[in-house]
């Protein structure tokens, strides 16, 4: 498992709300605590048209009741039976919740893994192979900004991050990255980021 | 009614295979026809953060059994009860799909219209007002395209557009236009239609 951050490009995405237990999948925007989002978020962050991107990793970070905090990680490098749907990302998270956890990764489906972790762990865990890049909206924009070969980006969802959450965020962070002049929903953060690297990189 | 197309964004889906009767709310990516994407469509042309895009509309042109085509149009100027997940934009669809239909639209809900459309019909309204271009991977990249105050855009879904679809779109087109290297989901493409036309006008 030493290498279960072998991506190039990592997204770890806060859900301040979202229930750290097995929900509904007729209300993940109600009573799983906005848990569309983060399932966008996945979705965005995995897919292309017709195919996965395999250099990338999404991490959630869920800290609703009744049992938070618990990250779940995606790999797309080996992540399977994921469609871009919400349910059906709803579903992959629904059974990594439904383990039994440790402060260790463990394995819920092919390339999902779940722990006990909240952000502190998880960006000191990656901050050795990770430029961390803290998504908000008074940051320097994208487009003057540098990008190591493996870069990592932190941002909220539709609440932001808590004070305290913050703070850890600028402990481990290299930069403060602005998108767009507007206020724009995570998964479309991700959207952007994507598209703004894939334009470098060609 | 003359102002139906009153926005001065305004995004044009096919579905090739989304159903023209009501459906499962709990299976769009299947017995639906991909109803997973038009609802994203949906959502990312009208959504920021915690707001809608008062100055855009989406038009879905439904084209699968059993009553093809239909088109449904969402204007962000005057929608409401409408919220970004998958499943809240599929009932406000499905609403709109259990109506009788003429060939002129008629109000669903509020802000959300029906009619007996084909694409070609929406471009042929359209196109005294909006300035026409169709999101195809080959076109000319967006940082070098003009816009005008009132701008239309037509794109696919995961099924591309029918070479008779096709025919009819370049008829009507003023341009061809490309976004990102890689090829994207139709919802990606809207998330950075929106996003470079929005750092154009600051």
């Amino acid at each position: 498992m030493s290498d279960i951050f072998n991506s190039n490009r990592f997204f770890v995405v806060i859900g301040n709300r979202a229930v750290t237990a097995p929900f509904r999948l007729s209300d993940m925007p109600g009573s799983a605590g906005r848990m569309d989002i983060m399932c966008r978020c996945v979705a965005q962050a995995l897919f292309i048209s017709h195919g996965i991107r395999r250099d990338t990793s999404v991490c959630l970070v869920l800290k609703g009741e009744p049992d938070p905090p618990k990250s779940i990680l995606i790999r797309g490098d080996s992540v399977r039976y994921l469609a871009p749907d919400e349910r059906n990302v709803g579903g992959i998270i629904r059974k990594a919740l439904s383990l039994s956890l440790t402060n260790e990764w463990i394995k819920s489906t092919p390339g999902v893994y779940v722990a006990r972790k909240d952000i502190g762990d998880i960006l000191k865990e990656i901050k050795k192979d990770f430029r961390i890049l803290y998504l908000r909206e008074d940051g320097i924009d994208i487009r003057k900004s540098r990008f190591g070969e493996k870069t990592a980006f932190v941002l909220g969802d539709h609440i932001g991050l808590t004070e305290k959450d913050e703070k850890v965020v600028l402990r481990f962070a290299d930069s403060i990255v602005k998108l767009s002049p507007l206020s724009l929903q995570a998964d479309q953060c991700i959207v952007i980021t994507h598209y703004e690297l894939d334009r470098l990189k060609t």
